[in-house]
């Protein structure tokens, strides 16, 4: 089944403009005003067993972990800073108090690693294990960033190397959990980092004119930053960022190094588009955070978004990223 | 299975206190600040087929409105105005595209007449159909009820009848979904009345001490009252208010009268306590807003919750109300 977006589907027959709105559905998060110069953020996600995780392969700690850094990734996406965390979880009959406890430790330690507090939520039980975070966070209002500002000729840049998650999760899929030269890329999947640090340094810099995480692959993530800044990119490919390990891998257990890479999901690095005029400010904000940024397209002014192959080809890559499977 | 509480296990673990948090865990809403004068509040719900609601009673525009009503709730007992909504939700292959389009006409119904708006949310697919819902509200600071300010001598009070939704429930549970003389209180189960209104007419009086919404049933809730202010109450069963039709459907459909009326559970009427010197204020609040407040019984210095019955005796209801059941 291909995800029915009852949201979008909802805002449409919405005209979400208000005087305490700053900005309704259409973004990483939804945006109200604090008060004259500060604003709050919030976002929501649903995890549901099976489709956005495996007990199999993940461990309660990390799956704790997770179920936070995924909402955190969507502040880091709008150069927030998170602070309050709402959690419910439908437990069903199979999650010990064992499991619970360590679940617990996990969203804890992520909690406490960004200075965030959970401040409420909601435990019922059920057929199938559901975890639904909300997550709020701050900003200066002028300083935060949407997806709608990418105009023609900027550069489109990503926060790090790409396809480790996805990487990560076809080896689970493939049973090699065990596999040690797998471990790196597994814990990629396993324990994304969520890029707060990167995204309030580049937002405080006013040097970045769209950005958004990338949850669903960098081909869908910038198709969405281009929706909503009416504009097309092209992404070429030999700047695309990856490790070397990430390329043993692919060529050792036959991945889909491209396709990893471009389409898979899950890396919630950011993705985030800056005027060329910028380069050199972006340069220094990778240099004061020890983080290289990777230049890798450019927006056009023709809609679409087209993958600049090594051999000149273009491919259409438009909302071509990961979808979470339906579970069995 | 017990509902295992995570989020006030983690709490525990947490000192949620901090400068820009007014009220974490703890009550109806977690508070957080807007300005100097003002705070937004924030609650979030999570409701699972077969253990909340059930398909087979239960239409797609009724349960819209439901998923959102019960949240509203939550609002109205502390008070406040609900103002933003995000709503999540789980959606199994079995629910069909016209279902979804009733659903969301619940959905948009409800906001519509509560001047909400939603600004986000989730879609997802899954096995079992779920909902989570976040709402977010605004109030003045000085003026929002906490569960925590019942003082012993303090007089009680619901803002409604009580037992009519479950004992459309229990109704309903009987395959009777179709008799006549059922269809008042099932409709008072499929779509409760959030008392919006009630709640912020009090909270502007000053002349209420604590507040929370009966979802629970009265006997639960009136214990979080008692923890929260470290009290104790005597609920008097001759003041307990219920309709006509409720007595007779008792008596022909053999319910269990007081356990409705005291642990049923969503009747999202408010319970709330005010000092003896209010009796007057609270009497003009009701006036006003032209709904019956009924005082039902007071608060004692001695912990525990206990109904004095009509023929005397004491019986210990603390915390003894409605839990959702697991689904099968």
């Amino acid at each position: 089944m291909k995800e029915r977006d009852l949201i979008s589907t909802i805002a449409q027959e919405f005209s979400a403009t208000a005087h305490d709105l700053i900005k309704g559905i259409g973004d990483d998060c939804a945006v109200f005003k604090k008060n004259g110069k500060d604003c709050w953020l919030i976002s929501t996600d649903l995890l549901v067993e099976k489709s956005h995780f495996n007990l199999d392969w993940q461990s309660p700690f990390l799956l704790g972990r997770k179920s936070i850094a995924v909402n955190l990734s969507d502040i880091a996406a709008m150069g927030a800073t998170p602070r309050f965390v709402l959690l419910s979880i439908e437990l069903p009959r199979y999650i010990s108090d064992i499991w619970l406890t360590e679940f617990r430790s996990g969203v804890k330690n992520i909690l406490e690693e960004f200075d965030c507090l959970l401040i409420g939520g909601d435990t019922t039980s059920g057929n199938q294990l559901t975890i639904s975070v909300s997550i709020i966070g701050f900003a200066s209002t002028e300083l935060i960033v949407y997806r709608s500002g990418a105009i023609a000729g900027h550069d489109i840049y990503v926060s790090g190397q790409l396809g480790d998650s996805a990487a990560g999760l076809e080896l689970l899929q493939k049973g090699l959990k065990k596999n040690a030269d797998c471990q790196q890329v597994i814990l990629s999947h396993l324990d994304p980092q969520p890029q707060i640090r990167a995204g309030r340094a580049l937002a405080e810099s006013h040097a970045v004119s769209a950005m958004q995480d990338i949850s669903d692959g960098l081909s869908t993530d910038i198709s969405h930053i281009c929706k909503e800044s009416r504009v097309g990119a092209i992404i070429e490919e030999k700047y695309l960022p990856y490790t070397s390990t990430f390329t043993e891998l692919c060529q050792k257990y036959q991945l889909n190094k491209r396709s990893l890479i471009l389409h898979g999901g899950e890396d919630y690095q950011l993705v985030f588009t800056a005027d060329k005029s910028n380069r050199t400010a972006i340069k220094n904000i990778s240099r004061i955070i020890d983080q290289p940024f990777y230049r890798v397209g450019f927006i056009t002014e023709k809609p679409g978004v087209y993958l600049l192959t090594e051999e000149k080809r273009q491919i259409d890559i438009q909302f071509k990223g990961f979808e979470h499977k339906t579970p069995q």
